[in-house]
């Protein structure tokens, strides 16, 4: 998407890979100082061998450290850090752990809708029992507390629900939690004894002014000691997100906390089946944990570039949520977080009907219609989860600023001629439709 | 271990890393050539970006011809092609998609015993079947077909077989298979309808000159198209063996044989849940594949470290065997190729019985009382299985032949000394005991 790497840690990935490099002096010294410290953490100091199953040890201190100085001096002990192979491969591996049982006992994963859909695949996959909460969208896709009770007490006929997954900030709504809804699915978790996951891989990216990022884990020591030594949780980070963006490194960390410890001798004999994540892929995530400080020669690009990314995807949040919001029959919340907006599109009655008569959802049928006319690629709120009746599209605010723009027209021109298209004909009667009501602004 | 990584593709990696090298005339220009290649297949032309699941499609193709090479012609589809992270990845990835049905019809894999444990924690994790076929020490621990048929039959009986897995060149048991005794199984899998995981990540180590490396696709190829066009195989190839031994990066592929369309569209469903395997072990990948040619400026300096792992490998080999054999109570087969020597050791049976009253296997003692006084480190052969009442243990030829020598020196003193100690107040009515047996040679 045009978005570029930050300089010094691919400087500090070059240099472990080929450490010949080492002795260059067109590298500068702080970069050159994290590759010697990583390269003495690897088996052989070389990025070759395997690393242990759990991750290289002084990584995993590197990011018992970031967590500690992110949380405001809430302890992280690195034995509880696991190097993964991108978040993903974290989220899978803890779930795979806690699903168990037969029919009524199987394991329930209560999980958001709309969600990121590694989750419903993954859930899909263990035959585990799906727990869909819905967000509540008419407050810009917050948590809300009684819909996980009902969810939770609805389940419990069918099977048994053992673990809450969070997205925050939201994948692929946007929403950053405020520590007070934070607070009441702790205690809900603690309530009902349910295992918590809570997927922070866009920590780093929080646009909103009135929001803040707050972390499951920091929330939770804030609870007291009763709720900290008690409820199961893993979080989980990432390479690929934040401002480093680094996807194809395929680097990622979990913190468990309250895992007993035969369960933690289960968990590393399982991760240790795959043998280890990608070296490189640490080494990447070791950067994004311990960047060049202030008084470091690559500090002042470093913090440039990080800057850079980080005030473009703030503006590029706000525009897209702005521009979507003039076209009339897209509803759009704030992009406090993460990376996509996810606009609720009033489809009118008759492109429903065509899309069913294709057997095709009518999101997927509006998406399809939109790549085939304009060669934009957005993505169907049916792939992530949405209430029945309801239509979205989840696209993201990655490109560059002046492609955003174009886009965006794009889009709204295409956006109104579908319109006019699927509601010319409609009936009067039919006026108290939302899409109606959208036209009306549009007439 | 101190095995050299291969100068050309730490270079091609690093400057897939950091693109800016490639103006640095400090780098060849067939290695800047080959990232130049891979950086123009990655999204973005970057390593940051993911890759579609199936991976880069350029190296992709890399791999298609390279195989074509290899197997003197037999065609290769690059669309049969799927990056994997790690060999591993790919097989279980496979697995998971034979594995299914419940009591009597529940899917049943054939597997070598002694095995690499990737296979039997697989088959653990997903609830498979594991159906044991013994590989036959007395001759070179081939694979006897009349067992395969033993095996075969017998689990009929209480579960559905639909997969054969083969170690070739074997791990831990260093055997090369001859090209008839691949068509045995070929025909076998042919007959019996199942499908053929062909492990050959070892495909590059073959060090006794009466054997050759055969893939399991060229011999069905040869076997004609009523073969070539019907048995389903899936092989494995990757980057931590071979002369290169980078298993940090976690790269690897796997060539599909015969997927019926809709398994494959599945097996990248599947596949793009975790997204898709790091690229830079994809790049890694890439130069295995497609080294320097003669004419390119890296071709001596790949050629001469190629050529010092490969040599040292099998000089190491050939030494170890040798060794070992001289050792009174071990016998150790020819290590043809991989990279472990597998010996028989002749437990005492008081040493056994001592085991037993710990709990322990005979052989887990075995190496936990050389580790405790000499610090070598070799695996049990119970944890590759094996035939009940023999011991064995799995010992890499990889340190350097001047460590290996004082390693085999040590575990000698060890070994002769352990006997000692357990044999001492044997009685003679055991003396048909291999123990005995082995003991004779020593006293």
């Amino acid at each position: 998407m045009g978005q570029k790497p930050i300089t010094f840690l691919r400087q500090v990935v070059a240099l472990c890979s080929f450490p010949e490099l080492l002795d260059s002096s067109s590298f500068p010294e702080d970069a050159k100082q994290r590759a010697r410290r990583i390269l003495q953490g690897c088996g052989g100091q070389s990025l070759g061998s395997y690393s242990a199953s759990q991750g290289v040890d002084c990584i995993r201190q590197d990011i018992a450290v970031y967590i500690e100085q992110r949380d405001k001096g809430v302890p992280a002990d690195w034995d509880n850090i696991y190097l993964t192979t991108g978040a993903s491969d974290g989220i899978v591996s803890i779930l795979k752990m806690l699903v168990s049982g037969q029919g009524r006992s199987r394991s329930g994963v209560m999980i958001p809708i709309p969600q990121y859909p590694l989750y419903s695949a993954a859930i899909s996959e263990m035959e585990a029992v799906q727990i869909n909460y819905y967000l509540d969208e008419d407050n810009c896709w917050a948590l809300d507390i009684n819909e996980l009770h009902r969810a939770y007490q609805a389940a419990k006929e069918h099977c048994h629900p053992r673990v809450i997954c969070i997205i925050n900030p939201g994948n692929p709504t946007g929403q950053v939690q405020s520590k007070k809804c934070i607070e009441e699915v702790l205690h809900f978790a603690y309530e009902e004894n349910l295992f918590v996951m809570s997927d922070e891989v866009y920590q780093d990216n929080v646009y909103s002014p009135d929001c803040q990022f707050h972390s499951f884990k920091k929330v939770l020591y804030e609870m007291g000691p009763e709720y900290f030594n008690t409820v199961e949780l893993a979080s989980f980070h990432s390479t690929s997100k934040g401002y480093s963006g680094e996807c194809g490194f395929r680097g990622g960390y979990m913190e468990v906390l309250n895992l007993d410890l035969e369960v933690k001798a289960q968990l590393v004999k399982l991760l240790s089946v795959r043998l280890c994540p990608p070296v490189s892929g640490q080494a990447a995530m070791d950067v994004i944990v311990n960047p060049p400080l202030p008084h470091e020669p690559s500090y002042l690009q470093f913090h440039k570039e990080k800057s850079a990314v980080l005030g473009a995807l703030a503006e590029k949040a706000q525009m897209t949520e702005q521009i979507l919001n003039t076209v009339p029959g897209i509803k759009c919340n704030p992009v406090q977080g993460a990376m996509y907006a996810f606009p609720r599109i009033f489809i009118p009655p008759r492109a429903v009907e065509a899309a069913m008569s294709l057997g095709m959802s009518p999101d997927m049928m509006y998406c399809l219609r939109l790549l085939e006319e304009t060669g934009i690629c957005l993505v169907p709120g049916s792939g992530f989860g949405q209430r029945e009746g309801t239509y979205h599209f989840r696209m993201t605010i990655l490109p560059t600023t002046e492609k955003l723009k174009v886009l965006l027209e794009k889009f709204q021109d295409f956006h109104i001629k579908f319109l006019k298209e699927y509601a010319s004909l409609e009936e009067p009667k039919r006026s108290e439709d939302d899409t109606q009501e959208a036209l009306k602004q549009f007439r």
